[in-house]
């Protein structure tokens, strides 16, 4: 399964692109970033927007979307431009029929680190650990949306993982099965 | 000139149709909602916006397409839905090349009742008189969107004005330019 993470903003929006499997690591595929001038009026920035995240789409063929869903913060324009930037990539994925599931940063960062108040730093430790880059990923400010993507592949794999238990529980022995979604709920080994 | 006033919303999107030209009073065209059930997920609920928005672009052929601008709410829930209708409202006017304006909700209040902090109800009475309409527009919740065509109306018919007075001022009489802009800078009549 091929995920595309978005870290919306209209100064940059953060792009990566990561393949994974239940029980395999996640490999890095791709990390980039879409920046819009700040002097640009609003209608030309989403339009750049559009066109670099469409692009992406078309180049990485993801099989899922995973935008960071945003909350209120201190800087209400900045908040403003990140809810505009991610409604551009939802409407980018969605018109592609591909599926959109929006993660909050806590969510990212417990999935990533353990920890939902972990800082930036450590998000980028983990990112690099788990996708075994030599360095932090490049260009810089792509780490929130490689976490992004890999929460998405962990969070997917453990709902399918969750609905397979279910089923099977349904049919057979429901302790044997809930221990086996057990062995397997772990993140990254 | 023809102007499509977009009140953003996930829920209920007010979508207003005027036409107009300098000195002479502004006309409906068309009024309509796209609404989107609360169910829905995002993904689904801003494709949905985009097709009606760009539909109403495709049948009404505007001149130029003018959104409100967000500004914080109480409810950060809601003013995040509607950061991101309206920018799913911008992008489909910039997709077409269309000029988009922002315009605030005091100065669409202040542009069509004289007061930038008017209720609800005097903006609908002053739409229904600029209009010349028997009753309240319909469907119900669609004044603010015809507000803010005939806000665009008249601020672009301004600005053109203030430009052409600002040429014509550089060729001939200064004062002269000036007095005939100003005899032309009210609002209707």
């Amino acid at each position: 399964m091929r995920v595309l993470g978005v870290d919306p903003g209209l100064t940059r929006c953060g792009l990566g692109v990561v393949d994974g499997a239940p029980g395999r690591p996640p490999g890095l595929v791709a990390a980039g970033v879409v920046r819009t001038p700040a002097g640009d009026d609003i209608a030309a920035r989403l339009l750049a927007l559009e066109v670099g995240i469409d692009s992406w789409l078309a180049e990485h063929h993801p099989d899922a979307v995973a935008v960071e869903r945003v909350f209120s913060q201190h800087n209400v324009r900045t908040v403003m431009g990140t809810a505009q930037a991610g409604a551009v990539a939802v409407l980018c994925a969605a018109r592609r029929g591909l599926p959109v599931a929006l993660h909050t940063p806590s969510e990212v960062k417990a999935a990533v680190t353990g920890s939902g108040r972990a800082d930036k730093a450590q998000v980028t430790a983990m990112v690099m650990r788990l996708l075994r880059l030599a360095g932090p990923p490049r260009p810089a400010d792509t780490a929130d949306a490689l976490a992004l993507a890999i929460c998405h592949l962990w969070r997917g794999g453990t709902q399918s993982r969750l609905a397979a238990a279910a089923r099977a529980a349904s049919s057979t022995n429901p302790a044997a099965s809930q221990a086996a979604w057990l062995t397997n709920s772990g993140g990254p080994r």
